[in-house]
This record gives C-alpha cells, structure tokens and sequence, in this order.
C-alpha cells in the first residue's frame, strides 16, 4: 500500500470511526479531537478545541466547554451550562441546568488576572442555577442545592444549599438525603454510612447502592 | 383525483395551514406538530416533539420545551428558558428570562428516578432567573420575584421572593402589590379583593381590570 | 464611472470595510449596523437592529442584545446574557456569564406597560448569574458579585451580593477589595482612596492602577 493510500484510508478510519465514536447533533459545534466514546453533544452546544470530554456524557444544548476544560466520564451537563478554562469535573457529575461555573474572583474589563481553578470531584451533583465561585472544591458525591451560591469548599457527601450556601446535612451515593443516629445512617437504599463528627464515609458494601441506569435517552 | 395527487395537495395545504398557523424563526428548530396558532418561536429555540405549545404564545431565544411539556395559550416564555418533562404551564403566565425548571429533586447521574411534576396556574408571572424546585405548584396570579428559589407552593395571587422565597403580600391580576386594609384591598387599576385572612380573591366585575394589550411585537 | 457601478463600488467598499470592522462569527446573526470597530460578536449571538454596541467588545455566545439598547466600548459580554430596550451600559463595563438584566417590575401575560430603564456605568462589573430587577444605576466601577440580587442603587465603587444584594465594602477600579484605615486605603495595585464616609473617590494619578491587558483572545 502507497504512502498516500495509507494516510487517506487511515484519514478515512478515523473520520469513520469517530462518527461512530459519539453523536454530535448537527446543529452542534464540535472542535476537540477529544470526545470519548459514546457522549452526545446537542444542538447549539460548541466543544471548543483544547476541551475534554469522557465517555457517555450528554452535553445539553446551548453548553459551552472552553480550551482548558476538562469533564470526566458520564457526566451529565445539562443546558445552558459554560464550563471555563481551568474548570475540572470528574467521572459521573451532574451539572444542572443554567449552573454557572466562574474563573475570575475579580473580573473587570481590561484587566486579565491568571484564572483560578474550580473542581468538582466524582459523583457529586450540582443544582439547577447553582453558582460555583471559582477556587473550591466540590466534594465526592456532594449535593450542591439549586439556586445556591457556592463560596468555600464542599465536603464530600455534604448537602449544601442557600445564598451563600451553607451546610445542612449529608446526601447518600444514591443522592438522597441521610438520617444520622448517633454516628450511623442506613439510606432508604440500603448503604450504610459512619460519621465522625467532621466527616462521613459508606461502610460495607462497596458496590452501587442501588442499580445505575444510564441515563440512555437524556438529551436536556 | 388520484390518490397520489390527494396526498400532495393534502401535504401542500397542510405545509401552507402549518406555515400560517405560527411563526418559527429559520433559526428555531420546531419538531411538535402542536404548536397553536400565533405563537412565534424565535431563534436557537428548540420545541420538541411531543411538547404541547398553545396559541399566540411568544418562544424567545434559546429556549428548549421538551416532549412531555405543556403550555397554554397566550404564555410568554422569555429567552433561555427551559420547560422540561413533567412541567404544565397555564394560560397567560410569563416566565422571565433564565427563570429555571426542574425535574429531579435528586439529581445524580447514573441514577434515573421518576421525574416530579411542576404545575404553574393560570396568569402566574415568574421573574427573570427564578428557580422553581420541581413538585410544587405556583397559584393563579402569583408573582414570584426575580431571583427567587421557590420550595413549596405559592398560593394563588400571593408575592413570593428572595432564597428561598417566603410570601411578602399579595399581587392584583394585572400584576402589581395590593395594600390590604381590614380584609379589603383595591388596586390603583380598579379591581377589589377581599381576604379571609389565608387567601384572598378579586369581587365585583369578572372582566379584566385593565384593558389587556398583546404583546405583539414581543420576541426576546 | 456609471451611477451602476458607482453603487455597486460602495457596496463592495461597505461590505469590505464592515467585515474588517468586526468579527462576526458565521454563526451569529448581527441585524444591527451600529457595531464598533474590533469588536467580536461569537456563535448564535443575535444583535437586532437597532442595538448599539461600542468598539472592543465581545459578545458571548447566546447572547441577545435587544434593540433600544445600548453597550460602550471596551464591554465584555460573557456568554447567555440578553441586553434587553432601556438598558444602557457605559465603556469598559464587565456582564458575568448567565447575568440578567430585567424591563418590567411587574410582567404579566397581556399587560405591557412602560419599560423602565437599567444603567450600568462605566468600568461596573457584574458577576456571574447576578440579577438587575430594573429601574436601578450601578455606579462605576462598583462590582457585584456572582449570584446577587440588586434591587436598588449601587453606589461607585461599592462592593455588593447576596440576595438581595447589600454593600459589603469597596473595591478598587482594578477590582481588589479596599481595606480602609480611618477614611484613607491602598490598594495592593498601588491605588489610593479616600472616603468621606458616604462615598470614596480615587486620589494622586489618573492613570490606571495597573497596565490593562486587552482580553484579546476573550470568546465565551
């Protein structure tokens, strides 16, 4: 086989193969070579090129994932969503509905400042019209409340709600709100969690509390 | 007439009735076919198949009404506005620019529960950015202020805002705040109210308390 | 030269002198011919006819500038924000991502009253997702922070947030927070303030505090 032939068909392999790798709607704007297997990007959504994204992800429409961002696997971005330049969100987060992420403290026009970067850690699930104040952290498997105004960092397992957002109680793995007596809560689910004042953690079983369902016809 | 001819000029007077019945911006992307007549769908706005959209309703920009949504006639849905699944929306309310609904009280990918319906009651006004926690129902006439993050019903005609919203008085059907004396109140446009002390309701003519203009120009 | 080619020349001179005044991405729609030189106006941004926009700006993806309003120069519109009639923002003014400007304090379906007008004065930064109920000034230079609802005047230089928004200090023209000692501060750019106790003003050189950097390469 020629030179040539070589690289048109392995051209043709790779655009075959990543037409077959994730769905782009045709109304989306797709740049990144870096779009795992399996994601959807929806109709007006634009991955900017530099931008990454996991395995079976669903980007609503209208999102916006910049050069310098970075999502994990079946993270779900539901629309409206922008994530920035120095935004990190790990496997299996859920990003709510007009969630607004930031990476300037102190913006103003004329003025560019280095970027301050925000993590959002596995599992965790941020509310519709959450905002995360660039520099925190959200925890493993967290529960950001929609409508809150995140300003420090949250916890792992915490649920956290309000302007600005403040504590008030522990979620599950599964999402649900935890009953604590004494240092132990059982969730409806059936996982169990020890608490030690300052932090909780599931004990027993490490497997899913209960069946995931992929989220297989999620478009928003 | 043929068959073959029947079915064109059956698609052909349908295409024309369609074309007539509403306006869709090229830019729109409009797969329902139950789009009532008048209403104008503006640009990047995407209507679902299967989503129910009433007469001489306004679909500003950017806004997405998934199937399994519903509105009324006469509901002015301003830019960036999503109307999921499982959302019902009367005649005649206004849902300000990014004002947010939800589904799923618990969010978490890879957990797929039954989503939770939202209800707003005919003449209802939600202010720009206003978030609606999914499960509730906003009463006739409310008014909730902009940014506010609605927890748990508002009754008919109340005033709601702020994180989360508590009641701050009462709104007339044409919108603006009532000054109870006793238990009666007469707005600047006319119409008297009366108050049982838990709720309240407009007395005397049925019609409207100002004549209505329609807002035909209206495209954010 | 004939009076037809004559035409056509300017046409071709207005057509090439537009496309080097600005970018417009192709998937924008710009319907306005009062847009300044160098500015950006990204994917599915819509500037009606009508809407004035200054030199230097950029426009973010899925906005929506309205006409009757009116942006400066040097004004960075961070994606999702619509600019609706009667607002007016002076040069080098900063709109966080998913802010929101508002028109009417009391919408309803069906009533359309007067638009009441929303100013943003020069050098103001708003944060992201914050809300302007209309009918307010945002002094210059004055910031609000992310997630803020401003219900009533901001004076310059002030610093405000939460919901609803109230003053929690001053900020600098390049953003920082002052910290003042007796009626006198420094800012860490070299800056310096002096209050009277109801306001702040700049003292000593009229430059800028620090050397401005262009946001060259600004898009979201």
């Amino acid at each position: 086989m020629s030179a040539k032939k070589s690289a048109r068909s392995s051209h043709a392999e790779k655009g075959m193969s990543q037409a077959a790798r994730y769905f782009k709607h045709p109304l989306a704007l797709v740049e990144s070579d870096e779009v795992g297997e399996g994601t959807r990007v929806w109709a007006w959504a634009h991955v900017m090129d530099g931008a990454k994204v996991g395995k079976d992800c669903n980007i609503g429409e209208h999102c916006f994932l910049e050069s310098g961002s970075s999502i994990g696997d079946r993270v779900i971005v539901k629309n409206h969503v922008c994530i920035w330049e120095k935004v990190t969100v790990d496997d299996d987060a859920f990003l709510g509905p007009n969630m607004i992420f930031t990476n300037d403290p102190n913006p103003r026009s004329g003025f560019r400042r280095p970027f301050v970067a925000t993590f959002v850690r596995k599992g965790a699930s941020i509310g519709a019209g959450a905002i995360i104040v660039c520099g925190n952290t959200l925890g493993e498997y967290c529960s950001v409340g929609a409508g809150a105004v995140v300003t420090k960092d949250v916890p792992d397992y915490a649920l956290v709600y309000g302007n600005p957002a403040r504590q008030h109680g522990w979620v599950c793995r599964c999402g649900l709100k935890l009953e604590f007596t004494d240092d132990k809560a059982r969730c409806s689910c059936g996982r169990d969690y020890i608490s030690d004042g300052m932090a909780i953690r599931p004990i027993g079983a490490e497997g899913d509390c209960m069946e995931p369902q992929l989220n297989a016809d999620e478009r928003g």
